[in-house]
């Protein structure tokens, strides 16, 4: 197969884009610098215009489109980035926008998606539902409809984005990028086969969601049911056949990471970097946390978005802290006595943690007469000072049920 | 009153941190441009090296203490940004430091500024107790005290922050800068005097701890207690000496922020801009959401910083997501009988809302018999969509006991 996306198309893309998006600060990240051993950069697309790189392709997709099809508008399905970012590019072209979404959307990505001005419309349960219903429309009004990543043009969109890696870090060694249908990875390959083919490019995709190895494996794109993954901007299905051949043809590597790798890099990354980063667009971090080798530096993590759910914001950041050490949960028996719980929490404050929260009960099952239940969420330095509480207590005489 | 401070020193401190401190990103607000009619752009000191502004102040006055001084080490007391940005700057130095905090500091604080290189040594209970111990540490071993905000080197180095906004924005109108100690806002007031003395600038304290309203009024700098603000990196009891004779002299205005503000705009910061601010970094924005008269664009706000600790991170999430009316609470009663409690859901469910959490007991005070108490969270688009919410249960005939 001829890659049908060449460097010219995604230079004119950059040079479509040069006014529309924003060129994307790269930051430096000094934990991960010390880990490989050379310099770590992030690229910033989580603070790309609507929240994501995929208003990249879709302007790009949108501009490419012939006059009098652009007059009838446009239609997306997707429960995401895509969403927005199909809206915020149709608004700027001037075209009416429709997005059709699952019933149970996240209600900050309806919000989102209806303030860049499209028209959203709820469709079914699944992104898989919302997609019929959007390539009906499309056929009952003759609105475009414009394809998340299996386009030529928004593959081309996205590569926009390696051309600016290497105007930042040109002598960049090794590339990581979250892969979902595979659009952004292929226009990056695209690229860094013409310009700097001595360039490492990694595909990234969560453990529990990777459609991608079986399909490389089989030699054409395979349908996976079954995405348990936090990282949701990347559970897709099934790879685009496009993106498919343009990665295959670059021999691109993929790999996969844990979900647990996935939280400690978002909670790195808000920790230490102060960015909000989605899970889907904090892949490449995970990789690098979890890499068993040595990359080659100067190393390149896309967060390629930022929308995350407040909501899923809270649950990360608890579990984060859990999966860090830094939150300690607790469940044990005191006798229900005056100045029991008293002398328990003296005994954590004694080895200098904070406590957070305290759960005092006399229902739990097999609880004698005379004992009540405790159920403690502590907060830590980390793994050892976890196990410095753990010890004390138990030096104490405390009977501790579960620790985790 | 002569400025001890002059643009020649700020300038010469901007070339000693040019290949050590970071020029932070300007980045542009959509929503405060709608609101402002003309552009709003952020100054991202989140992103500085070590989380906040306050590097550039500590390493401009640590280079310029006398060799033998240097080698007597640093010392510095603070339970936030001051404390890693002096454990950095004596690092890039090969300068030891010890810095003093209150017992009970926040954990990741006390790592994060270990990580830098520092000593931590904890004494009393609160950053008073702290200053003191530093203070008498300085006097027994000859290391030299870095104040956080009292000494014209802080204050050239701050400034430089100044010179950066004026290269990113030069026809900047209004710069808004929250304002503690004076430090920072004192340097930036230096900058503009000299070079564009048409811009207003604004220093923003958090309402409930202001020393600067009544120090102004009263002529000189006048000591303050009871500070219970969420911004506890401006909690600054009295204004530095050095600092109000020059916000004075430049005639900058002070303007004061509720916490309501303060949250709503760390709210903005994390959805909108993917940005991790702390409070004390968002009261410029808070600023500009609760201004009555218009601001003159281009507005600069500062983001000082972005050392949160999860911990409270998980709180402004929790209260952001209230206060913008995306939660809300309610305790209802219904019949104690089967199904009871999913024809509620089923309600709640009618109008579109997420039911995040829910609490179901028996044990709350004045139930009646055959009643049970529950207590909901629910998600939604924003107070009209909240209040859909209430009209739909009201009418269903649900007894609401509480909502907010």
């Amino acid at each position: 197969m001829h890659n049908p996306v060449t460097l010219t198309e995604i230079r004119a893309a950059r040079d479509l884009l040069a006014r529309i998006t924003r060129t994307t600060p790269l930051t430096w990240s000094r934990p991960l610098t010390d880990q490989v051993g050379g310099e770590v950069w992030f690229k910033c697309e989580n603070l790309q215009r609507a929240g994501s790189f995929k208003v990249r392709g879709a302007y790009v997709r949108i501009h490419n489109l012939p006059e009098h099809e652009r007059a009838r508008g446009v239609v997306a399905a997707s429960a995401g980035n895509h969403a927005q970012g199909v809206a915020l590019a149709a608004t700027l072209h001037d075209v009416p926008s429709t997005v059709f979404m699952p019933e149970g959307a996240p209600l900050p990505k309806v919000a989102a998606t209806e303030s860049y001005g499209a028209q959203v419309c709820f469709a079914g349960t699944t992104v898989d539902d919302a997609l019929i219903a959007a390539r009906d429309y499309a056929e009952r009004t003759g609105a475009a409809f414009i394809h998340p990543f299996d386009h030529p043009d928004v593959i081309a969109g996205q590569g926009t984005i390696a051309l600016e890696i290497l105007e930042q870090c040109p002598e960049v060694n090794t590339v990581l990028v979250g892969l979902g249908g595979g659009g952004l990875l292929a226009g990056v390959a695209t690229v860094f086969s013409a310009l700097r083919p001595e360039t490492r490019v990694i595909g990234v995709q969560a453990g529990a969601a990777t459609s991608w190895l079986p399909s490389l494996a089989a030699g054409e794109p395979v349908s996976i049911a079954g995405m348990a993954t936090m990282a949701d901007g990347i559970a897709v299905g099934r790879p685009g056949e496009l993106p498919f051949e343009i990665v295959r043809e670059c021999g691109v590597e993929v790999r996969t990471v844990s979900e647990e790798a996935i939280s400690r890099a978002l909670l790195l990354l808000l920790e230490r970097n102060k960015l909000v980063v989605e899970p889907a667009g904090a892949v490449g971090v995970a990789a690098i946390l979890e890499s068993v080798e040595r990359l080659k530096p100067p190393v390149v993590a896309v967060l390629s978005g930022g929308n995350v759910d407040p909501l899923l914001l809270l649950r990360l950041i608890r579990h984060g802290l859990s999966s860090a050490g830094r939150f300690l949960s607790l469940r044990l028996r005191v006798p229900d006595r005056p100045g029991a719980l008293a002398r328990l929490l003296l005994e954590i404050a004694a080895v200098d943690a904070n406590v957070v929260d305290v759960e005092h009960g006399r229902m739990a099952p097999n609880l004698a007469i005379g004992e009540v239940e405790v159920a403690l969420t502590v907060e830590t330095r980390g793994p050892s000072h976890a196990a410095t509480v753990l010890k004390r207590l138990r030096e104490a005489e405390y009977r501790i049920e579960s620790a985790q």
